[in-house]
């Protein structure tokens, strides 16, 4: 089996790549090839499977040409602009994230035209998709309402990946990401990076920045569990699918006050000490749109499985950046 | 006032610039100028308003640039590639329905930003971006299901624009119609033809052809309320419609039997007789996963208005293209 990770250098696309590795196999079939492309050449792992890794911008027309032509089995579609710098540039963000996609879809496409060349094709969305005004737990059939450029665009990709999956050009599923939490890594200006923050600096003994109430409540899954749905959905029969192709995912419903409490729970009280309130107008208002929380029911009778509460989240975090302890 | 109309020499188009012509006038606002244009060149209307009558193809690269030179305040945007030829032709469908759309949208986007150009724009979408299965009455935040890619198509251009009014490029809204009937003219190959087919025929004497079973229900609205819909829609406060910024329409939803009993009372048995039942098996797995109807709650609200019953569609086709009578 060939897998093509276009957005192998990001987070996830690292996560994965380690997990693909760690595996070897894919619904019983051995991993061949990896072909691992980002807009900057993502790192080569060590392994004996076959690796080829280059930088590409997907945006470019042409290349998507190229990434199909060695007809990967599997093609994972992770790159992105983010929401903010896709709100900040126009152009950028639907060249990226709406142009590339079609680059893509139309490559495969046009080899399916050709030679009958049929890959599975997961796609992360985003629960950016969904904006308020939103119930606190947003059914599967919701409709698409987003407030931002990304979500548009993730919207509209969306709805290429059922359209060129029920004409039979692919087997495509859209994976829609909660905010992944707790970022590993060191803070960033993404306007949800504080969710994050505020476990991962404290558990360091770092301060972090708060800069909404502890009643916002919002919808996360662990790096481990988006990298989980990833790799289930590698190996899932689509046709339970029919025509809704993208899914919400599961995760966990909680406030930032309920994520402070599990920081206690797990790192007392010192390490909530470190958590300094620094209210923000402009990232309250950007919050006050996103989702409290999905359904997810779909997702579940599928297998997509996250964590349970935000004391899990914190332990993965701990098991899988920390080595298993706190410093 | 300067009123653009894209899509001009269709049945909608032309039937929307004489009842502009008509009027005279956009909330109180004169009609200057009309630019009509179309992939053939429309008509020019007799009338002492200034015309500007041209062909263009809005998916060439470029040509959206000099529809928006004259800085119109208003922009129809009518032109599609109906759903059976998108369905066939699946590059140009994409190239004229969704590309298209971007250019014009873009081109706005760019005229904006050049001196803060900010149009009226009245995109004409379709009860096509739901899809089966559905319920009998249609709420207004159904989720967006296509299941064809105009429906696609359709749905993804929704987005667009819902975007681009929030960015503040133009003040947009969405006019999801409802299958128009009757519609007049000849009888034509569209799979939705004989909604129409079968009254508008026998109004006259003549034969028409039923494919579908007297129990199928689907939602319609007078080619007279389409344009009603139109005009409505360029004097609307468009603040109103907060983020959601396309709109299910009212219209009415009968079955085909209903439809034969509303003839049966206009023109009598011998007009009914002239139905000729021919079942089709294709037609009928199309029109399955079509709209039985919407509630349309939001434009009932904002003063949309359709008819009640087929009673008073067949009588707009009377009146509207028969001289009043039946001949």
């Amino acid at each position: 089996m060939h897998i093509l990770i276009i957005g192998a250098a990001g987070m996830v696309g690292r996560k994965l790549t380690t997990r693909l590795l760690r595996e070897g196999a894919v619904g019983g079939a051995a991993i061949e090839k990896l072909t691992l492309v980002d807009v900057v050449s993502p790192e080569k792992p060590e392994t004996t499977v076959a690796i080829d890794s280059f930088a590409v911008d997907l945006s470019t027309p042409g290349v998507a040409e190229t990434l199909v032509e060695g007809r990967p089995d599997l093609i994972y579609h992770l790159a992105a602009i983010v929401s903010a710098e896709a709100e900040l540039d126009f152009d950028k963000g639907y060249r990226i994230n709406l142009d590339g996609t079609r680059y893509l879809f139309d490559a495969i496409r046009l080899a399916h035209q050709a030679d009958g060349y049929k890959p599975r094709v997961v796609f992360t969305s985003s629960i950016a998709v969904v904006g308020a005004p939103l119930p606190l737990s947003i059914p599967d059939d919701f409709h698409l309402t987003p407030l931002t450029s990304y979500g548009t665009q993730k919207a509209m990709s969306e709805l290429l990946l059922a359209d060129y999956s029920r004409r039979g050009f692919f087997d495509g599923i859209g994976i829609r990401l909660p905010t992944v939490c707790i970022r590993p890594g060191k803070p960033n200006k993404a306007a949800s990076g504080f969710f994050s923050n505020i476990l991962r600096e404290p558990l360091i003994g770092e301060e972090a920045i708060l800069p909404v109430p502890e009643s916002t409540r919002h919808w996360h899954t662990s790096p481990r569990s988006a990298v989980g749905y990833l790799v289930h959905a590698a190996d899932l029969d689509l046709a339970q699918l029919g025509s809704q192709r993208s899914l919400s995912m599961p995760g966990v419903s909680a406030t930032v006050g309920e994520q402070i409490e599990a920081l206690r729970r797990i790192a007392g009280d010192k390490a909530v000490s470190l958590i300094r309130r620094e209210p923000n107008e402009m990232i309250m208002k950007m919050v006050a749109g996103w989702a409290p929380g999905f359904e997810a029911k779909r997702a579940i009778e599928l297998g997509f499985t996250a964590e349970n509460n935000f004391d899990e989240i914190i332990q993965v975090h701990i098991e899988d950046e920390l080595g298993g302890g706190l410093p």
